[in-house]
């Protein structure tokens, strides 16, 4: 079983490229083509434009960057249909050879993060047989909770090869709040209290190449903390959202990688999906589109990877 | 319209008592009854085994408490079937005239907050028409990102009449690591300046009972803390889990109490729908069973009350 923090690195080294294209369904925000002759907005119509929708995304970047990463939030504002989008999606896009990052920033304490293990990276006891759920590579979750609440994850990792994104610092104005705090114990900001967790926890999950398959998730709109954060957690893969739409440049979003220009993904969602010039463009345009903003990304990051 | 925190304070008091009954489905621990005879233990064999099960737990508990907590993570577990089943849980629930909070600890930042908001507790653009989708009472929600990853939620909340509970203080050990710790500014624990502003986000979302539909989440097993984070919010509604299978007391879970024996709610989950003699019981004992479970529960809370 080659560990996840492996399989990451060699289809970066792969594609040549630390790009995760963020999917995020909106259905008004997609094409007209996509929606168009579906009938009543019933529970399988849902599912059928939701899951279109990512098959021709991720045939548009499969052979481009190494992962996809579904936010869950978009996929539940769905319901159920979404939810079961999302698992063709995952499924699809692990058949055209893409890692996928489950980014629902889940968490909760003892049998229900054991629960949310399982459903996102582990099996689930269904009438005494043992199956795969959602079975992403990786997850999102969040640290409020405690260590106690993150092991459940970490042992499904160790377990079935997974990998987890621990939240650290987001890339909102808000992230201040309560992430920056300094502590009366410590001088400094609770984030790096975290990130000597994930550090800790990332030490006996670590793969040959490296990289620890217990990372962490780091805003690209601070790239001070990205950098310190960086020194603090040298083997941990960072997830990098906030590139792009939510104003992190690759400048700074480069600051969350090592000197090797390694140890982190960065990823977009709206400047690739849905940034093409009208409702109306035809699949092929829309196609064209995708690989466009993909390959415009890739650029941007990987020259700002060369000069940082 | 009736604002969450009214309807809760009026359920309450109609009910008699603060009990919540916690809805974790967990197929192998289920009685045999709900299970035989289904066949393969396909998608919709596992939705209808969930669905079924919560109807009788429901049916049973609906004149003695005021509300369920179906908790996500062990619907999510079984996947979109799981998924699909709390959505029937939702409205079996509502239709017997029980309030519904969503227990999912979800939180994102700006859309993909928007998105869980719309989700849980509003509605969606679904091609061009607008749709509630889960349409819970209330949803639990994470306090990390910090103060703008609440907001779209207290927007939602404002819009339709529903309510939020934000964790504090969880019941497990692990919770001392992040929530408990002293801030340098303050030289008080992190959760005191989350409460901060729970009760200033709820002073918009107060009720004419006196109750603000922005509550907060607190653990059974620390009274002390519950005491004083009553007193910080002295307007929040708090959910109290960790009674009964995570060892809090009656009276510890009385500490998050006002003086005039409302302003919170207790939930139970295991101690009420997995507490039986056998595997084997009938259906009709399963039903007597989670009632006397349920009439246990409500008698030792309140109890509690009286003295406390």
């Amino acid at each position: 079983m080659t560990v996840f923090a492996d399989r990451l690195i060699h289809s970066i080294r792969a594609k040549g490229n630390p790009c995760v294209v963020g999917l995020d369904p909106r259905i008004d925000l997609m094409p007209a083509f996509i929606k168009s002759g579906r009938g009543e907005p019933t529970r399988e119509v849902i599912r059928s434009i939701v899951t279109d929708f990512h098959e021709l995304v991720i045939d548009a970047v499969a052979e481009l960057v190494p992962a996809v990463k579904p936010q869950l939030a978009f996929f539940e504002q769905y319901g159920s249909a979404g939810v079961e989008a999302f698992e063709n999606t995952t499924v699809f896009a692990k058949r055209r050879g893409l890692l996928v990052i489950a980014d629902g920033k889940r968490n909760d304490i003892s049998s229900t993060a054991e629960a949310y293990a399982a459903a996102f990276l582990g099996e689930a006891d269904i009438l005494g047989r043992t199956q795969k759920v959602f079975d992403a590579d990786a997850a999102t979750v969040t640290p409020y909770l405690g260590r106690d609440s993150l092991e459940p994850f970490t042992d499904v990792c160790a377990r079935h090869g997974k990998g987890l994104f621990v939240v650290l610092k987001t890339s909102n104005p808000g992230s201040r709040d309560f992430q920056d705090q300094p502590l009366a114990a410590t001088g400094r900001p609770l984030y790096e209290s975290i990130a000597a967790i994930v550090h800790e926890l990332g030490t006996s999950l670590m793969g040959e190449s490296g990289y620890s398959s217990i990372g962490a998730v780091i805003g690209a709109t601070f790239p001070e903390e990205g950098r310190k954060l960086r020194t603090l957690m040298p083997r941990a893969l960072v997830l990098v959202p906030g590139y792009g739409a939510q104003g992190g440049s690759a400048e700074s979003a480069a600051a969350c990688f090592n000197d090797d220009g390694l140890g982190a993904v960065v990823s977009s969602s709206r400047g690739i999906t849905y940034k093409y010039p009208s409702p109306d463009i035809p699949c092929h345009a829309f196609v064209a589109a995708v690989r466009e903003n993909t390959l415009r990304m890739i650029d941007d990051i990987n020259r700002a990877l060369r000069i940082s």
